[in-house]
Parts: C-alpha cells; sequence; structure tokens
C-alpha cells in the first residue's frame, strides 16, 4: 500500500508526496520531529506534522536567507543563528571565509540529533567556527548586546509558539543584539491564502517598527505554501537593493544553485498583490 | 464523502484541492472539459484531466502574458491569440484602448461554450476588438503574413499534442505572421521537475534558434508544477527589459494584481538553477 505524506495547506488544499519510507519518529519534549523518505524530494524534515524542508529544495530558501544579506554587506563577521533547522543555514554560512564565528541557539536538543543523523547538511555544524548551544534563543538574544553583524531567525511558522518571534520585544532584543551595521533576516510566510497573508503582514509590521529599513523578499520554493514564499530584510543602515555589493560578491566565487547578484534585486521586486497587503502596514 | 481534485505533478507528488460540485463534465471531439467549483480557488477548468486555470490564481498567468509584452511595446495594434483558455489573456487584452483588433484561433469549439457559459472572465470575448475563430490554429498561423505586432500562444502544456506547437516550423510560421516589430509569448513549463525541465529546455531551444531575442521570464502561479513557471519572450527587435517603456505603462493605469513595472525586470531574474538548464541550449 502506497504511503503519502499529505501537507495541509488549507482545510481544501493538500501538498502530498509518496513517501518511501519513515526513517525515524521522536518525541522530544518540545515536539514530534519525522523525517521521511520520498523519491521525489529525498529526506523530508517534518516537525509536529508540519513539512520543515525537503533534500530537493531546501537550498533555496537557505540560499536567500544567507546570500541576501551577505551579498549586501561581505564584511559581516559574526552569526548568530536562532534554530537549527536541518543544518541547510550553517552549510551556506561556512562558505564564507571572511566569517568569522556562527553561533547557534537551538532550544531542542532532540532536533539536533535528529538533523545530526538523518540531514546531509548538518555536517556544516562540525565547522569550527560553528559553537552550538542548546538552550533558550530567547533569553540568549535578551542578554547579548552589540555582538552580531547578522541575525537569522530559521523558526518555523509564526503560529502558536511561533507568534513569540514576530513581537515587537523579541525584534527589539535583535536590534539591541545587532551592531550598528546589523542586519535582521526572518521568513515570513506568503501572501497568497488569506490566513498566511495575515502572518506576512504581521511580521512586516513588526520589522517596520523596529528596523529603520524593513523590506521583503520573495522566493519560489515547491513545497511550502502557494510556492511563493517571503523574507524579511530588516535592516539598521543597510538598503537590500542599494547597498548591493554585487562585483565583490561575485568575485567571491561562491557556489549557489538559486541565489545570484541578479536575482538578488528582482526578489525584491514584489507581486502587486503581495505589495497591497504590506503597504498596508508600512 | 469529500470530493478532491488531485492534480498528479509526478508519480509521486500531487497537488490536491477539495471540491464542492462538479459544474460540468463535456467530451468535445479533442478533449475532455470539466468546471469543477471549489472554496480555496473558485472554479476550476481542467482539460483531460489536467488542471488549466483556477479563478483564484489565473490572473497571475493571464497579466505575465500580456502586460510584459505590451510594457515593452505599449503601441501594440493587433494580436493573435492561440487558444482561447478560459477567456483571461482577452480579458487583460481589451484593457488597452490602442489594441484594434485581437484575433483568436480555438480549435474546440466546445470549450468555448463551456467557458461561455462558467468562465466569468470570458465575457471578455464579446469586446467589439475581438474576432474569434473555430478552426485549425496550426494552419491559420501557416496562412498569415506580417499581420500581428503580438502572438500570445495559449495552449495546455507541451506535451503529446502540445509539442507541435514548440516545433522550429511552428514558431517559424509564428515569425512570419509578425511584423517587424513582433513579439511572440508562450507559456513554458518550469524547471524543477526533471519532466518538465525537460519540455522547458526544448521551448527555449526553438525560441533561441527562431528569433533574435528569446528570453525566458518566470511568475509565482500556486496551481501550476513547483509554483514556478516559465514563459517565453521571443522578439524579432525589442529587448523585454531594456525596451521596457515603464513610465508609458504606468501612465495608462491600468489595474493589475500581479503584474508591475519593477516586477517586470525581476521577472527575467532567473534562479541559478533554471539559468543552468537554459544555457545549454543558448
Amino acid at each position: 500500500m502506497e504511503q503519502w505524506y499529505r501537507n495541509k495547506i488549507t482545510k481544501g488544499v493538500e501538498f502530498s508526496i509518496k513517501i518511501d519510507r519513515n526513517l525515524t519518529s521522536v518525541k522530544s519534549k518540545i515536539q514530534q520531529i519525522d523525517v521521511l523518505e520520498s523519491s521525489d524530494f529525498g529526506r523530508i524534515l517534518v516537525i509536529d506534522g508540519e513539512l520543515m524542508h525537503t533534500e530537493k529544495d531546501e537550498f533555496i530558501y537557505h540560499e536567500m536567507m544567507v546570500h541576501i544579506p551577505m551579498a549586501v554587506n561581505p564584511d559581516i563577521k559574526d552569526v548568530l543563528v536562532v534554530g537549527a533547522g536541518n543544518g541547510g543555514i550553517i552549510n551556506e554560512l561556512i562558505k564564507y571565509p571572511n566569517i568569522k564565528s556562527i553561533k547557534i541557539v537551538e532550544n531542542d536538543e532532540a532536533l539536533v540529533t535528529v538533523i545530526k543523523k538523518y540531514m546531509p547538511k548538518s555536517t556544516a555544524l562540525g565547522d569550527p567556527r560553528v559553537d552550538l548551544e542548546i538552550g533558550d534563543d530567547m533569553k540568549y538574544t535578551r542578554r547579548v548586546i552589540n555582538q552580531f553583524d547578522l541575525i537569522i531567525i530559521d523558526i518555523p511558522d509564526p503560529f502558536g509558539p511561533g507568534e513569540n518571534y514576530f513581537t515587537k520585544e523579541y525584534y527589539g532584543n535583535c536590534f539591541t543584539a545587532l551592531r550598528e551595521n546589523g542586519i535582521l533576516i526572518t521568513q515570513q510566510e506568503s501572501c497568497f491564502y488569506p490566513h498566511d497573508a495575515q502572518a506576512a503582514q504581521k511580521a512586516h509590521k513588526t520589522g517596520v517598527r523596529v528596523f529603520p529599513i524593513s523590506k521583503v523578499f520573495q522566493a519560489s520554493i515547491p513545497t511550502y505554501a502557494s510556492g511563493h514564499w517571503l523574507f524579511g530584510f530588516n535592516s539598521k543602515k543597510f538598503h537590500p537593493t542599494r547597498d548591493l555589493k554585487a562585483f565583490v560578491w561575485n568575485d567571491l566565487k561562491i557556489k549557489t544553485r538559486y541565489y545570484n547578484t541578479k536575482l538578488h534585486v528582482g526578489a525584491f521586486a514584489l507581486p502587486t498583490y503581495v505589495e497591497d497587503v504590506l503597504k498596508e502596514v508600512e
């Protein structure tokens, strides 16, 4: 009998992947973690029933969260990553020799154990510049001041517990943790389905309130709701397109499969229906 | 019992929409035509089991196929549309007072009857500038010379019978049917799933062989495979971004929900993995 993983996008919309086998199923103190294997998308990380990353398309999400800020400020030295994810963010960050330190704070040790065993990109966690701390990321962010050039928040959807990451208070803590050149990158849902659009709008509202520069960029990610995903570029000083260092970045010869500096500019040119949702809170 | 329309993207990937009711089911001489109604996507046009258009996201596809060429050459007067679709292309075209004539050639009369009854955008077919001919679009295109400023090919996927539209011969006929300023717009699949990527590559190869300028642009369409859809801009003279008349187009005050002139430029900045597939045939 065929086994399918059916990701409910709304009550009446599903994105489904045929599963070859279930590699692991772990109930941690915090969440239910599953790793599935499929022919079409490779290994799939599922948390509390929600699709997090697949081996075949995770590069899009991770490249966009890392190379967008790095191409705006290639001098970034110290990075904080909130949430270990599948290791994909770290895998992109370690491509930059300029980066000196990568601090990861992850609140679920069981997730780290699972990704180290099942997610290929997690080998990046072994890079000598990486310092992985298991603990309360909210508390951690609250106590650091003027310490990072870049913060990437890689957490699940901003519903339920995730909502705490999209508050003025939390963004304010990130602002304080960042140096004067600092950039905060977040994932911000999409605007096609009304429920998601609300979350995207809320996240943008918070960014606009806390940071002098707050812009939204997009990527096409096949396994995410609507396939059109949004991210927040929140910055103290740098503008995401006017301050793009295309020549400098291209000289670094970093190999990517989605990101390029021409696409960088295009990523900030949003569809009108998305702009309309975001403008309401600007 | 719930009824779901399950669109098979590959053998192991499905995009599914819950259906409230089946509005009509017609077996024409050429194809099976179904119109379904759903809460999430409104009315859905299905041909031979394949999802063609949904009421909720068809605007993306149709706006991109029309406003991209119109913003490059706002002086377009005479347009040929191959395939009636759901009327969405015509609905965008009639927004331009400058356009004098819109010739549609559709080979399935039954499809026109169905869309006139069930697809709201088909009211555009009643515009006095529209001349709808039921007949062999291949033959029609073969016999016209130097008659159109824009041709839009709005046909189903380039698999099976659709393959004939992506040949050097057919593109050559379109080239001849176009005036010296002519632009040919096609839909060209996507590059994420290997089977689709082959079709996208083949279509691009044909464009590059026949037209002096052949570029590919993208849009995010939730109900299409991978959500990331490609189109061909094949042109005798105009470059799609260098010749963009942004000021002229914005002065027309045409209301859109997806297209805008900033996005126009970004639409031609493709992901690296897509560029890699296309470059092989350039």
